[in-house]
């Protein structure tokens, strides 16, 4: 299969983590977001939404938005799951996914931030400091959200991500979104489940292997 | 169950629609979000995201954001379904799903233009027009995503709705988005199949119930 991801793109890095981890053979092709690539006629086509990434399956079927196609994968590769059998537990993952998903990522888009430049005259320093207010805020939500066994498991506990001994879906969007945080700045010393959850993910080699610095589109 | 929602929230409308097409009993206790009801530490503690909806079982179990809630009363009242079985089908309802609840939802969000007019004050026409971009973008997105059969079913053929003749998830965040489009004046002449949508959806009298209008917190 082949998808279609840019390097620095978060939710290009969710996909690419699940994939790896569930030992899925691609290949990726670049779409240049800063270039404007995903406005190009032929791209749109694939993807109305003019966005990465894309995934298309070796039936040429295509697949959009990062976490339909990571229900996809997980339904199709189901080892190791992304999300719980049980649907309580499978809900607790959603939400904290969501709120990255949908409480984060998209107010902090290249898209909106552009919007707010050429519309309010927002700044480079205005730019920094929305991107890291939404991430502080839906930060905090998730520190509250994940359960405190991944600040300080119980004696004997091996738990180590957000939500057992295994990366799940929460994970996977936690670790992308930290990335950006990084790269603008946040201070993640009072998010110290997020902090955790950060370390233990980069320290898997699949999940190490799908960061933004190590794809081939990365500057070097 | 006990749903904490606000009545021209768009996303609880979501959950509302689900809940009332499956016939799950519950209790809706408003939150309201434009007197900043969701910022209170009571609220805070069981939504730490600090938005709406939470859906409390009657075990006690606490549920936030709405894809999430529905994903959880589609595994435990799974008649009617709101996602088909079919993964790849699964998928691209999803996908038409996330465009609402990722590329157009979050970005238009109450909090989000309470940024715009504390940070680059903006107006209420600047606000008006920053909604209906991020619609408009979207609309086109979906718009493409949609089956061409929802737009001119082949003959004898009885689909309705996004992905078949029944309600899913993608009719619902379609049908709770143009709520919002009707109210800042979006002109739906360019995306027939999502006016078609939304007007088989408001024919059904569950989904209807689920109207902002009609809801006990709605000013009369």
């Amino acid at each position: 299969m082949i998808l279609y991801s840019y390097w620095r793109s978060t939710t290009s890095y969710r996909v690419r983590a699940a994939l790896n981890l569930k030992r899925v053979a691609y290949s990726q092709r670049t779409v240049d977001l800063v270039t404007g690539d995903q406005r190009a006629p032929d791209y749109a086509a694939l993807n109305p939404g003019k966005g990465v990434p894309t995934l298309q399956l070796d039936d040429g079927t295509i697949l959009t938005q990062s976490l339909a196609i990571i229900d996809f994968l997980d339904a199709t590769y189901p080892d190791p799951p992304m999300l719980s059998g049980d649907p309580a537990a499978r809900a607790r993952q959603l939400a904290v996914a969501l709120t990255v998903a949908t409480d984060i990522h998209p107010v902090n888009n290249l898209r909106v931030v552009g919007q707010l430049k050429s519309r309010f005259n927002a700044t480079a320093d205005d730019a920094q400091d929305w991107m890291c207010h939404w991430m502080a805020e839906g930060f905090a939500a998730i520190e509250d959200l994940l359960p405190d066994t991944t600040h300080e498991p119980a004696s004997g506990a091996t738990q180590t991500f957000a939500f057992g001994d295994t990366p799940d879906l929460a994970d996977l969007c936690i670790t992308a979104q930290v990335y950006n945080a990084h790269r603008w700045g946040v201070d993640l010393t009072p998010y110290p489940k997020i902090a955790r959850i950060e370390a233990a993910c980069l320290a898997i080699p699949e999940i190490q292997a799908a960061a933004p610095e190590n794809q081939p589109d990365a500057p070097r």
